[in-house]
């Protein structure tokens, strides 16, 4: 492992402030529609009109997917588009960003998702965003089993089409990439949704709905999974590369 | 801000009336198959075929996302693919474009709109093609916000993903993080749908149907957000880059 | 107009007789999955576990986006990738290929459609292969309107993201824009379905059923709009450039 | 046919052993949001929120696709991307990848696929895990012809985008066209879903639920489809074109 630490004098340098703040905005971009669609769909499923579950597990699927896509492709070249706590800690334990840019980028991904679902509640005029929540029969484990192998391939996805540097052409689709593995696990994991990947979501949430009882489990999943594919890719695709590659 | 003027002279330049013409086009492309999936699932739900609400939801946001990505594809290179009045009033607002030639792209939009339209309407025979409604219970000012937001979002995109400079190699995908952006926000703002962010399609509904009395809602909303967007944009990630940047 | 007649040598090439076998695999990976998917759909509808329509529109609108978008990916760089003789009429207008080839072209196109059409009979077991019918209440000059209007939109996608020597960096991306055209024209067309735009699908299911009275339609729509298409977009974005650029 | 053995040495190269291991992991990401959607699917389906039909059909189309398109986004520069023992074979047939290696592979396939089938089963607390099953009325030929179809299109998708080295910038959108070929023949094949082009997904399903009476088929089918595909490919546009271009 080769973690940073890095400074204060860094962490308030100009660019490192504008990366936080494309953080912020690309966690809007994500959460916004993704918890939009949600509530629409809640609220279409209770009145006669009601939409089938079929539907509206396609529709989470397609809104998380989508607009993740565009959150990383529209802050790849500003902040490296991590869009999600649990992917700037794989980032971190790789050495690939320092632990106060860590900080620092989880306050503006935390502030970016609370602001989405604030502009969501005034603009739909009050109305319940939706929470994650267990399914019947589940116990906790369950579903930070999913969590843990959700995130694992979602950070797995941004080691090897961004920070590799051996990545090469894939650099350029790797913002569908890492949308449309979210998205295909928002199908996989069923009643979880694709949030559930994601720490700054849950937060939001709760901040929204102030339950609090099962947030550690939307933060210990996702981190374990992204810890353990940060030291994987790291030990078998990075750090053995440089080991045989000696530089001057 | 940096806003340009311009001149006669460049408006009727050959390249700008191409330019126009190609707005005009993809506006076309975009709202042709938009407004008719919308035509289609009216005319499915109301006969004894009932499409559920969930599925038309998702169609929607397919025929939202897929067209006005092509739309962008075939324009970016001749026009800066804008495919909407809001898009090329942010432009404006950066200084991007100046001011004669975007009053030339709003009359290409808006013609190309129409033209849809009322094509549409000759080849189903002269069904009614959808207007935009506000949902009960909703004060137009919950669909400003929603509109507000999702067309910052949407501008903000284009900003990030082809007028920054530093956009590189995301430009190759550029038009599609712009489809797919709106993609999501048709899903995210449940019955507003996606022209909701396109006071172009709003225009052309109206002319269809006559209907004015909430048309400025729908160029309101769209240009405050976009506003806001270019101003964001433009102040953090290109202005004070270039304030830092001093070229001889 | 700078149409070409080439002459049996070419013809005979064995490039020229290549690019013929990759149109007519190309056209198999487009029709295949897009006529399963709609006789699976069929069946789904008439069984008690019945797909709603509303589901079959997407599924329909997806089979085809997908398959055509492969399609002309495999096919770009070898044949220019048309997998439609109404798009290799609109190259043919624009002088962008022969005479002589372009008749080897459709014939390899209609034998692809036949063979897809043909192993599906046998792969379902002798299941009826969909037909385009016309809609109750619609004369065939609404359908016409309908085809002329979208095969425009595709042929001009396919100038400007492909033949256009300034297509530039969307080349990359040119064959999503392609599929996807025609997908979200699936949705937009309602009940004619996105192989409206393309008389080889319809050939094919004509020899499978053996029904032509209305064959007429799905060639005669699709040229007028690729006509149209590539003389509006050879007059204005490309002829017109010649003559500005005046080559030494 | 350009059959290459290798020796030992190379298949225990840390390179090949990281080939391996990439497709191990790969395999993975296609699997545990495929095979999750078809449970969550199955459950949905049972209890009294049914879903359709309809929209099961396009969940598992959309999992089948995005997984697909990432798994082979994040291994394409490692291992190639094959993420499929057929692809594999495909690629051996036409000599671009050693009879050692492609066991290797094989293997590690297998693993990949037992392994998430392993995990899905834990976090789902012990759910049945779909097993692909022959429709009513269907001989095993029916679906054979199917496999042999579908993983024909799959395979020389994979040829003209990736191995064929006139291939060029559609290496870039090389994983999409990868993942929408099986996306699009999920759609296309009905009941029989995407990984019916993937014995490797077949075999974890066998090892689950202990049924392994119809793996031949899973196996047979794809490897036909596979070996038809890479032999005409590397006749028709690899191996004819080095014969007219002789290298000094």
């Amino acid at each position: 492992m080769r973690i940073a630490i890095g400074n204060l004098k860094e962490a308030t340098h100009p660019d490192t402030l504008k990366a936080a703040f494309a953080e912020l905005v690309s966690m809007f971009i994500f959460v916004f529609p993704s918890e939009g669609c949600a509530i629409a769909l809640a609220n279409m499923m209770t009145s006669d009109g009601a939409a089938t579950p079929g539907g509206g597990f396609i529709a989470a699927a397609i809104s998380h997917a989508f607009s993740l896509f565009v959150a990383v492709s529209v802050s790849a070249n500003i902040s490296g588009g991590h869009v999600n706590p649990a992917v700037t800690f794989g980032a971190f334990l790789g050495g690939h960003i320092s632990l106060f840019k860590t900080i620092l980028y989880w306050i503006a991904q935390l502030l970016g998702s609370v602001t989405a679902l604030f502009l969501l509640k005034i603009a739909t005029g009050g109305l319940d965003t939706s929470s994650y929540a267990l399914r019947g029969g589940e116990t906790p484990w369950n579903a930070i089993i999913f969590m843990i192998v959700m995130t694992f391939q979602l950070v797995y996805t941004v080691y090897a089409t961004t920070i590799d540097p051996k990545s090469g052409d894939m650099e350029c689709i790797a913002p569908i990439s890492i949308g449309f593995v979210v998205g295909a696990n928002t199908l996989g994991g069923g009643g979880l949704y694709g949030a559930a990947m994601n720490p700054a979501m849950a937060f939001g949430q709760a901040v929204d709905s102030w339950k609090w009882n099962s947030q550690w489990i939307y933060w210990f999943g996702p981190f374990v999974g992204a810890a353990i594919a940060a030291l994987v890719y790291e030990a078998i695709f990075i750090s053995s590369r440089n080991a045989h590659v000696q530089l001057p």
